[in-house]
């Protein structure tokens, strides 16, 4: 495998696409400025594409308590610990983006216990990482937990469901090779004040 | 929590749901002549509930070279690597279903080394482990083993895909304490004529 | 190695058996209608199949204050960890009968945490996972847990010790590709009233 | 816990035990000189001890291409992966004296690969660690290898059944915090000539 | 623990640092701009810290074929494994800048068989790794992978001893909490001309 | 590679060897009565050597309070851990001599919690094994259980820097297969009064 290519799969001709999922990645292209790779290499796929930007939205678009920063947070988290390429670098650009804080994304990625942010925020992602790797062993008391930080059970299912939605991800991502886009790695990096 | 109650969270009453929700239980009721627990417990989130199944019937419902019993193997085999009950007993029974043979899910579940499958379908099951538990290190041998069994790159991606959704569909029902229906644990074990 | 085989080994002809052991085959055939294939394995070396019986009825049938569903749980639940498909077959369908109830092997095979048992049973399968899988750890804050749901400490060696014995006998299973009976995989499936 | 205690359990005098039982620990004490704790800690149930020995000797004991030297690496190489002290340093201590060889425990308790052994004894504790720790994944290729050393399928019986009994009494004597003698620590250290 | 601390430790004033130690820094920091924090956090010890660079330079300034970015991508893919931000972001800074690659850091750090590094480099940290994670299993067919790939056994050593320096490292920098430079996160991050 | 030399590279002879390192070698030869293996395998890169042995002294021969023989406590647990036979077997022997224990080392190799040691003690091992084996969980809570036995935090930077000089150490005798002299072996073995 040409390990420049975006996806071991082929990546279909914007022209061949559905209208709906072309319209999707000119609408991306157009805030981005570039069309992320996710986009291109699930493509190849029509149906599961549209089922997984459906399912991406309903948890990262939705109302709710956690902050957009905070989803990305969880989603750069469980990656680090699946050791997806893709996802860390990817949804790190956004984490920075979000957060307008330049060194985060990486902090969060390979240690949140180490990370500037607050001490919710790290029970938070505890739960997070707990769905990722053991989620046969979540009882009550990962749920009172994150009650004790003023998490409400809503928006336990939020940090949960984000997870289990990235271990999709990440795994579909370490599958075909998918490749993070030049751009991510640099956006974001500039301190800004927040 | 009640260990009997089919979720953490509320199960919504029918008559509250959007309609093509309530459409899709009534439809699958009269087919099994119940409703499966994961409609009822996924049905809390609505817009979850339509992307998580439209993502299903993209992978298990689709036109391709496994067969209906083998996509059952590769979700009960990832089930059981992740603990997942009520994903084990109820696609096992359906994999009991398919396959018409009423032992051929407990075996899948435990170890499919010991499963009376073919080489192929444990070359297919190993695939869908290592997308399960370490994806990370995929890499070309692995695709490479699959093609020796026969197996077309397409073929890799269905086995890959159905994996990685079980990996979210696992952590779900793990964190939401999903009861598997009464009904699952003993459906498709009484042998039938292959 | 042929799949369907009910061992890696050859398996004597009852004639040729050592009459104590050919006796115990024919009385267990008596009562359960058919010979247990851990009985035709095993007697292919009649000395270690003399101490393994005599071993696992010490533990088994000994007078205590475990029930006697109480230890077939600990049974399926280390086979659950140590992935021996004989032992969760043959003694889940064990479960099923003395418990009276068509569910709880598959749910303590699966995750005890989720099972319909008692707290005072999640206690004690939590130390006999301990028992199997990390040993080494075993401290008397152990003892202390199992204290507090008003085991003694003759309850907490018959806990250990029968996960102790099936580490053993699910290595052997596993080692010689033990089948269990088919029979086994449908015993005790139909409710009874408790 | 006293930790010079022998057992976290009650060590039965030896005038209340079964004459059997008495006999064979007086014979034990007449050729070592002492009597190891391990018949003292068992003593606690007679029954369980009969059986534990009668395994113990129907392994260990037997006739069979395997020296007994050779025996008493396996059961240190497993007890080492299984941090199990007592087993460690009374069957060390054995090995000593049976291999005429005052490293060789130590060797093969920490690392088999860099122990002063044949290339078929490595392939033999290869095998015994496979059982020892990873049973569910034993396959043909397994026996093959042993194959290629010159070990007979009975050999691997002996192999994989000592591994599996010192699962059992690994677990055991971790329980039951079985203190090994002091004796143990020193026997057989001396060179002397192979 | 103030997470914007450098170190859990107290630093030293660089006026009471001994001479060669203040000599050390003011010449990191002319030719970097700022003084890396491990020389301020390993400051508490002076001692510790004199040998610490001793062998840090031993290793990494040494002639040898390892080309600087090659040491480089030892150590950010062992700290990668051991979860150690601190090296992880001041090592990646420096070998993006010595690979003239702004990819190349985030890419090893998480996965190097993703990353557009040569095959050689790949069987390089695939050693390194090893070495880190599981050295008592290193064996002569480690070895030999790397002699495949035109190592010779001294350039073996090399890769070997800096993934060995930095599992010390890694725990050091892990255990007093050290903190990166707000500068490493950044540097190198603008394309060259390679 | 020959499993009776010395290390897997060249070991330099005496008078080919720099003033200083033959004069440590000779100064120890002096009082041990033989030269460990570690100085003659190590001596094959004398630039890394010196800054070994600096390293080495400046954690091992340092006032403070861990007294010599709780610091070879530490080497032989965490040795242990890493499965390095060199370490294991030449800090026992010290480990042996320094506690004036002829067992201690055994049973701190194998599980501290059996170990005749005080309670403080195996509070200070509990904290190297984390250094050791996942530093990236370290947090307050862990310096907390060791200041609740009386340690400063002086103290734990001496506990946790030799478990990280270790896993160096560890790292290098497992990869060029060092191998402990005979002498080691049976070194303080002798009981004598404390």
């Amino acid at each position: 495998m040409n390990t420049r290519a975006i996806s071991r799969y082929p990546v279909p001709d914007m022209t061949e696409l559905p209208e709906d999922i072309r319209a999707r990645m000119l609408e991306v292209q157009e805030k981005a400025g570039f069309i992320p790779n996710v986009f291109l290499a699930l493509a190849h796929r029509p149906e599961e594409f549209t089922a997984f930007f459906a399912y991406h939205d309903a948890l990262m678009l939705k109302e709710g308590s956690l902050t957009k920063a905070e989803r990305e947070m969880i989603v750069v988290a469980t990656s680090g610990a699946n050791d997806c390429l893709y996802c860390i670098v990817a949804h790190g650009a956004i984490l920075r983006i979000y957060a307008k804080d330049p060194l985060i994304a990486d902090q969060v990625a390979v240690n949140y216990r180490k990370a500037d942010i607050t001490p919710r925020q790290k029970a938070m992602l505890a739960f997070a990482l707990k769905v990722a790797l053991e989620s046969n062993t979540i009882g009550d008391e990962d749920f009172a937990a994150l009650r004790a930080h003023g998490f409400s059970d809503e928006d336990a299912w939020d940090i949960g469901a984000i997870a289990a939605f990235f271990a999709l991800s990440n795994r579909m991502a370490n599958m075909i090779a998918m490749r993070p886009n030049d751009e991510f790695f640099t956006m974001g990096r500039t301190p800004k004040s927040k």
